[in-house]
């Protein structure tokens, strides 16, 4: 046998091994989907210190309509830029309906009694939303922000998910800080943790980043 | 004093307290924002075994089509589920150049000698779309995983980032296990960690949701 050969055999042993390995998995990984039956609708919270958890709210919903189902938005918070989402989401107004209650950010406005009512209105109008019938999915982007100050009751918001939520709709609230009972009553939870952030070198919010 | 006028006195105090600390918390940042001032493409990285990366990265993605820029699309793994996302890029066809490179997923194709060559000519393309000036923003779909098995030489993505990304232009990389040269080099790192996933009470995956 030549070197060469045995390189070749060894290179195609390397490739056997992955082969069988992966045969494996796959078989592992099949058996555990097949498991997976339940359909129903999840409420899924992106919350945590890092970015990621409006933008990744935003992909779902994008995903959603680009499977043809009727999407609802609503945005606790107004001062949060989102020009960007803005604009894309005008080539799906045929499917998406979205509602920007937030009287701007609790430190632009300092108006706390303005900030309660304006939780409160978003908040019925995202409840008339997940039960009118015609949403698969509802994006409450940044309500853990206002249930953070206490703006919205949250012991309200957790009964109404238990409870009142219909089965079919995916409910998706983002913002940092997510209550532990919300965490509790939710399907789905991920929290995006900070790494690295470009502002600490002095880097400014950019279009299509941050907004 | 009537027990009702305290009862206001008091509500009115703490309205009056929060806006004072309201406007401290806006004064300070506002004054941290004054100094970015630095507007750079940068190399964002979303990684961790939680939801959202891809998810996330797509949201980038749309907000940038919002903004009427033109993006790229590099698909490091062909396996993953992708037809929310397809259909609605497929809105945004005037701006948007989707590459779907990746042979399928490892354990799906089991064959190594194959899936080499598929990261290396899908490492081809996003390079070609980084260069070109034609684009904002790059996403590179899934490349950690390719990276991770080696498939691609970390040195080499690394040692482009730094010295050939053209300054203006915003590469986007997802995929669990990101390996720590790519972290080190990247300007914005967010790891999305699972806190509770619906897989485990035998949830299948849904649309909009995970596809």
């Amino acid at each position: 046998m030549t070197e060469t050969d045995t390189e070749i055999q060894t290179e195609e042993d390397v490739n056997a091994r992955h082969a069988e390995k992966m045969r494996k998995k796959k078989a592992a990984r099949d058996k555990i989907m097949a498991t997976k039956t339940i359909e129903k609708g999840l409420t899924i919270v992106h919350t945590g210190k890092g970015k990621g958890k409006s933008t990744a709210g935003f992909g779902m919903v994008f995903r959603s309509l680009g499977h043809g189902h009727r999407v609802g938005v609503v945005q606790f918070v107004k001062g949060r830029l989102d020009t960007g989402e803005t604009h894309a989401l005008e080539r799906f107004a045929d499917l998406v309906t979205v509602k920007r209650m937030g009287e701007g950010f609790t430190w632009e406005t300092q108006d706390r009694q303005r900030d309660i009512a304006a939780a409160q209105e978003a908040w019925d109008a995202a409840k008339e939303m997940i039960t009118s019938g015609d949403y698969r999915m509802v994006l409450c982007d940044e309500l853990n922000i206002v249930l953070r100050y206490d703006y919205l009751d949250i012991a309200e918001v957790v009964a109404f998910l238990k409870d009142e939520k219909p089965e079919d709709v995916h409910v998706v609230i983002t913002g940092r800080n997510a209550k532990d009972e919300l965490i509790e009553v939710a399907d789905l939870v991920t929290e995006m943790e900070q790494v690295k952030h470009p502002f600490r070198s002095g880097v400014k919010p950019q279009a299509g980043v941050e907004y």
